[in-house]
């Protein structure tokens, strides 16, 4: 029961038949030799190594968890050699820049690969998933040496990297920063203080870590634009004389869960650091991988969800328990829980979900894609913007989504869904911090409606809710759900234009409703999402005509079950108009 | 960070001001020497003990766990004291029986001592929890002998109980046990099978443990009515020899939270023991517990709700960062996150659920009393009805609440919240069993609505909707409130009477609707509790103006925000007219 399957066939029908990526693909330069085929090829073979060789890890890894002494931190059996196939295969370098020793694949094809990668083994995948963060700040904003010295060895996976930026009293509000950066003769730095929770920020996996640091020069002003970025190496490049730099791990933390993740406590003594990007920009030069980031996030929530969803249904079908209202197995004492209505909706629920989600998210890294490597000038500015809109639904509607799934599954599961053998309660444990770092999901919906929708008068939601109305025009699409999609681009259309009149007025108004208006539209998109899907099942591509036949009763559950949840979402935005109340501290 | 602080005040004021209980047990000969100030001493007494005592031992004993040795199991360090201090103040026999040893207090206030050891230390508390209904079941089906010899121990709390149902093929299933028992010339049984998931079934606690076991006798039919009750003891009674029973525990789970609760297998080989009640009839026995041992749970997610808010609620006030939209401390660089509307909606969002639910739990709690001791015939018969109806909503409703908003208030604590030191992801591991246990809540919306509501064409809900009618019409409610109320009250009304139709011709469709339904008449009861709230509120009664100020703003809060789930799960019960659909799963 503690395998993991991964969805290879739902997967490559996202990819190919409903978003028709390999036709994307090759109306751009960078990926012209990509042909469908070879994307198939890599997804079966990321397949095989998150199935048979990260996967069997996950459950023994919780249990084991990180040990830490005297300063170094031992991660669970089998961690290395994972990490070692990992290397040996050039997973790490799947969406990097060839000029630099990467395979320069989509991030649509690697997004597959980050989803499986947190279904078989999150804990695990914290090591991995920074590289890609450290490549990207590092590529864009690194002097040529810095990137002549660290970017092959990050891209290969000899090293990994982790980011350190939180400090006790500084979380979401990296303003508050104290982590100094003292200027050195030789055009380095000397940089001193204390960070927490640095994933990876202490490893037996590789024999150099890459940390990259916030900090602040002695001139700096205060708040966020006094930040500065630094790249402090564990170990010294062997010309400076190659030995450990002056910096320690001082513990790792108690964690609920992704157990077999380091988290460490880091103090930094005068470490020996360089700069990345300009002064007083650190935070701009952390920008630039925000987005890859929190996409990855986000399909980490839809590895959890996906991963508990099938365990869930797989149970469902051979437990057998009760008899159902309406019978599977007349002759019996008693019926699989599958046929057992509350069991059925909840899973029915949760396939939405899942399936909705990853149309959204493969979508939204082919944006990434679309943004970078698209010739056309428009084409990648409208892509630009819809990332940006779209970024922060995904990383928080996925990861409740991974949250919210594993407790349906658990629920599935009854008692057996508590104990450990049976991973959904591991997955459960592991998804929860999915929803609080790079970013809460409160911060990004302040991200969507704030910034991104109010910041520029409704811009770009309006080419959002454009794509969709097309869609909803497109010959084939079933009409009773393109009308009530319709309804509901219409009403998220003037809720919004309600939002932005009256913030003019009252600036509180949509902090006080980003939550629900983030839900919103994440289930307008992923109704969207099954729209799309039912045209090509409809229409008969890709797939089988099983298969189909059940993406259309998917789609139907969706419009049924899901998008009510708009109304409710409506009556509180409309409900916050009103101040919200004081509430005393003292019981 | 870790410690628990019981709402004594807001506990005395729900059974003081808005229940007006004093006022009521004066109604009942049985409760008629119990005053009011009686009453608060040992509510104050109980918090004494589960702040001081109990709650102490609650992260060292997650971290620490039960351990397993041949046979033996050790529970983690401080709790047999704790054990020890509970027993020695009498707290087990708080509303148990005075002819057996009981102080026969109401279960209104026992409700306030199970919210407590639940919030404090649910895992130590599973070892009292069972104690109430065994001896429940054993007070009304025990013979004269079985009685005398195990009662008074029980309510002593010198033995201990367990409640040995589940085997691996038959959990929510009883009928498909097998755990056989044969007859012994002496009258007694010999009882051989496996259970799982038998809490308390080995501790180092106390020097007995009564398991009271369902077992199938050799003419029984199949199913539930083949089903038979019997006491088996750890130690058989000195005149038998006074040694040990043929019964094993083989192991404990690994389980999510709880882990000071030994979770046992149970082996039964020939292990003697007596019958409880009638032959066949054991589930009728268990059924007589039923009522309180799900309110019981009910007030763990109650007690897990309110300890999480609580702290959120605190760290919320202490936690310094980024500038509120509004500012709290404009000459300071940050707010307390309390400042920030996100945070500020969720705890309010949580007080309205835990201080409602505590009306709901303990006004139901009050409903066993009367329904037992009111000198009334038609006000006991009333309020077994009420009592019926309310139990499975409180059940599922409180520990829903008390999973969502022990994760609500980890989300406050961001990062912090993750690790084990600040306790919320504890409760969050803690809370999730209480979900499944004691019949799953799926179970338990099917008992409101095809059992209670269907069952009885709507006579039980007609009442409680008077009720709650009548409350509306009550002097000094908030005019705008009972409006609102009332016309929820219409709603609910108006899709009964919907249910029931269809229910004749498609006797699937409460199945597909029931959990909606559960938690459309929960929201309803939680407006009707604040409803009730408010207007001692606006009397002024019982408690200081700040106090009373801050009732009433919690109150519009919930008409405004909680208030509007309703139509969502009216717009999901006729959804569900239309089959589901199938799920194939094959992947």
């Amino acid at each position: 029961m503690t395998s993991y399957l991964p969805p290879l066939r739902d997967m490559w029908f996202v990819l190919d038949s409903v978003l028709q990526l390999p036709r994307a693909w090759a109306q751009m330069p960078h990926f012209a030799d990509l042909d469908a085929d070879t994307a198939r090829q890599v997804l079966e073979e990321a397949g095989r190594f998150t199935r048979d060789i990260l996967a069997p890890t996950n459950a023994p890894g919780d249990l084991e968890g990180c040990r830490y002494h005297d300063g170094k931190v031992s991660t669970p059996a089998g961690y290395r050699e994972a990490w070692r196939a990992y290397v040996e295969s050039g997973w790490p370098a799947l969406a990097c820049d060839p000029e630099v020793g990467g395979q320069g694949l989509p991030n649509s094809l690697n997004a597959t690969l980050l989803e499986m990668t947190a279904a078989a083994n999150h804990a695990w995948s914290m090591y991995a998933g920074l590289l890609h963060g450290a490549y990207a700040c590092l590529h864009a904003y690194g002097s040529e040496e810095l990137k002549a010295r660290y970017l092959p060895q990050l891209v290969s996976g000899e090293w990994a990297s982790t980011m350190c930026l939180t400090e006790p009293q500084a979380g979401s509000d990296l303003g508050l920063m104290r982590t100094r950066a003292e200027p050195l003769e030789d055009g380095s730095y000397a940089i001193t203080g204390n960070k927490i929770f640095i994933s990876g920020g202490e490893q037996d996996l590789t024999d150099n870590i890459v940390h990259l640091v916030l900090a602040r020069l002695p001139d700096a002003p205060a708040g966020t634009r006094g930040i500065s970025l630094f790249l402090v190496p564990k170990i010294l490049p062997e010309d400076l004389g190659g030995q450990a730099n002056t910096l320690y791990c001082d513990g790792i933390e108690h964690k609920m869960g992704i157990k077999g993740s380091a988290t460490c406590s880091m103090r930094f003594e005068a470490a020996k650091g360089w700069i990345v990007g300009e002064p007083h920009r650190g935070l701009q030069a952390m920008f630039v991988m925000m987005n890859s980031a929190r996409l990855q996030v986000g399909l980490q929530g839809l590895g959890h969800a996906g991963a508990s969803y099938e365990r869930a249904l797989r149970y469902a079908a051979e437990r057998v328990q009760s008899r159902a209202p309406v019978r599977a197995q007349p002759e019996q004492a008693a019926d699989p829980i599958l046929a057992h209505p509350a069991v059925r909706r909840s899973l029915l629920n949760q396939r939405c979900v899942v399936e909705g989600g990853r149309v959204l998210a493969y979508w939204t890294a082919h944006l990434i894609d679309q943004a970078e490597q698209h010739p056309d000038d428009a084409s990648r500015s409208q892509a630009e913007g819809l990332l940006a809109l779209l970024t922060p639904i995904v990383k928080s509607y996925l990861t409740e989504a991974g949250f919210q799934l594993s407790s349906d599954a658990l629920q599935i599961f009854g008692g057996y869904g508590y104990i450990h053998e049976y991973a959904v309660e591991q997955t459960l444990r592991d998804s929860r911090i999915a929803l609080i770092y790079e970013g809460t999901n409160e911060i990004q919906a302040i991200d969507l409606l704030v910034r991104k929708v109010v910041g520029d008068g409704g811009q770009r939601l309006q080419s959002l809710l454009q794509i969709m109305r097309d869609d909803c025009s497109a010959p084939g699409v079933n009409p009773r759900f393109a009308e009530a999609l319709r309804q509901q681009i219409d009403n998220l259309h003037q809720i919004t234009t309600h939002i932005l009149e009256r913030a003019a007025s009252d600036a509180e108004y949509p902090y006080r409703v980003a939550d629900d208006y983030l839900r919103l539209v994440a289930v307008v998109l992923i109704a969207h999402a099954w729209l799309r899907t039912d045209r090509v099942a409809a229409a008969g591509e890709g797939e089988a005509g099983d298969f189909l036949a059940a993406k259309r009763s998917a789609a139907e559950h969706c419009f049924r079950y899901l998008l009510p949840e708009c109304s409710l979402y409506h009556a509180r935005i409309r409900a916050a108009e009103e101040p919200l109340a004081e509430i005393p501290v003292d019981l």
